[in-house]
């Protein structure tokens, strides 16, 4: 899997994808499509679609919305060339009234006539803006998975969808905070700019050695706790809203998109883009 | 009433909404709550939201989403304090299967138990940081309406909504064309970065001195003409989708929100905004 997955970081989007959709790879995706946007995944029955998409709007740190399909229709047109949802990720989880119930690398056989996928953006688009401009990133450098926590921010709720608002942490050197918050808030299409910065218990984590989610990373001297809102929180509010189905991709596995990740929008339409800016 | 609106412009969002509530005030609201968000009006009955919804995700730069309301409830809480949609603009236009029916101060009579009401960002906001940095204006200084024109770039499609993507022109030094592109690219929620900049002809437009709508502005020797997708796009969708009933702000009489111009969200919810940074 190793030697594939170095393969695959010299492929183009379409060419992983291509990979992906034969069932050839299916791990997670941090370091490939590196210069486009990577995205999580939420799929529900199109009872339920209007009141994520307003959950969405209203919580537009932790859900970034970048693409919506039609209802049935398993092809994510305004995200890239020829993207089908049901095979081009490379795991998913399957929810049933708000409980895991299966994990599965194609979701052919699950696809309702009724579903409409969501695509929403995620954390790599700013860590690799991180990296570029020389900024450490422990669970990076160290290969582990970000910490990530409960906070007592709580969203703004739509419909069934609510709950507390998870986030992410990189300790950041403080010589270097203001160029992350500024580099950060570039990208509101990938959580923006910080939610905190600094005290864990004022945003009601008790132990930031103790993460939720991912692996514990520390906040060496001289750095300061940054929090992010995170893409966990959406599965957080699915949890609490129960829909009899719906589909997520395996966390880390993200849908690759066509959407260079310093393109202005996130729709593909070379028609509505200024020649020669962006994409 | 030039006398009231000299007053108004010196009062608070909350006081010019009281204002406006009162039907004390009926008129345009361009340099009414200077530093905060005005926004474009599409009231429709939920068996359209969702697709009006993908609509607006699927053409980020003329249907920026900044709130959306739960279904039949008029107040716009992300939005600002007390904000009723059916009486807190100062004018509305109502249309019935695609056409303009009747104008009026107050939706009150009208609303119905199924309404979800959208606010879309506008031009305005974009407008004040050119004038901030010394840009002239034509239209503004010249005390006309900016000239709009149907171009040939279409729309994304969602469901019965569709058409041409209506674009604002404003004429700009040549010298400052790179210091303008760079600012309005700042408010993706105000239209964003232009969607074409220079020959008329490339985006479909005959003759840059005869606008569909608003009035002509010359393109002074020096200046190139810079195209803004432009709020008109949703409601020529509109016309197109042909809705039982749909309920627009009047063309320049804006909701007046409590965000701030230079917010990193649209989200009126201060546990989510960073201490100090933004609102």
């Amino acid at each position: 899997m190793d030697d594939l997955f170095h393969q695959l970081k010299t492929l183009s989007t379409t060419e992983v994808r291509a990979q992906i959709r034969a069932c050839a790879y299916g791990a997670h995706t941090a370091g490939l499509g590196k210069k486009h946007l990577q995205a999580n995944l939420a799929i529900l029955p199109e009872a339920y679609a209007l009141d994520f998409m307003r959950f969405c709007q209203r919580n537009p740190k932790p859900c970034p919305l970048v693409g919506v399909s039609d209802t049935g229709n398993p092809h994510m047109q305004t995200l890239g060339h020829d993207i089908d949802i049901r095979t081009d990720v490379p795991a998913y989880y399957v929810y049933r009234h708000g409980v895991l119930s299966e994990s599965v690398e194609d979701i052919t056989d699950f696809w309702q006539d009724d579903f409409v996928a969501f695509a929403l953006g995620c954390s790599f688009t700013f860590e690799h803006a991180l990296e570029r401009a020389g900024i450490p990133i422990w669970h990076i450098q160290n290969n582990t998975t970000v910490p990530m926590f409960t906070s007592d921010i709580q969203t703004v709720p739509a419909g069934p969808f609510h709950g507390a608002m998870v986030v992410s942490m990189r300790a950041i050197p403080n010589a270097q905070l203001d160029e992350v918050i500024a580099i950060s808030k570039q990208f509101p299409m990938a959580h923006g700019a910080p939610v905190h910065v600094g005290d864990p218990a004022a945003i009601g984590i008790a132990d930031v050695k103790k993460p939720n989610w991912g692996d514990p990373a520390p906040v060496l001297a001289g750095t300061t706790p940054v929090f992010w809102a995170c893409g966990v929180t959406p599965q957080v509010a699915i949890t609490q809203a129960k829909p009899p189905i719906c589909i997520t991709h395996k966390p880390g596995h993200m849908l690759i998109t066509d959407i260079s990740d310093d393109a202005d929008t996130t729709i593909l339409n070379p028609k509505t883009i200024p020649t020669g800016e962006t994409q």
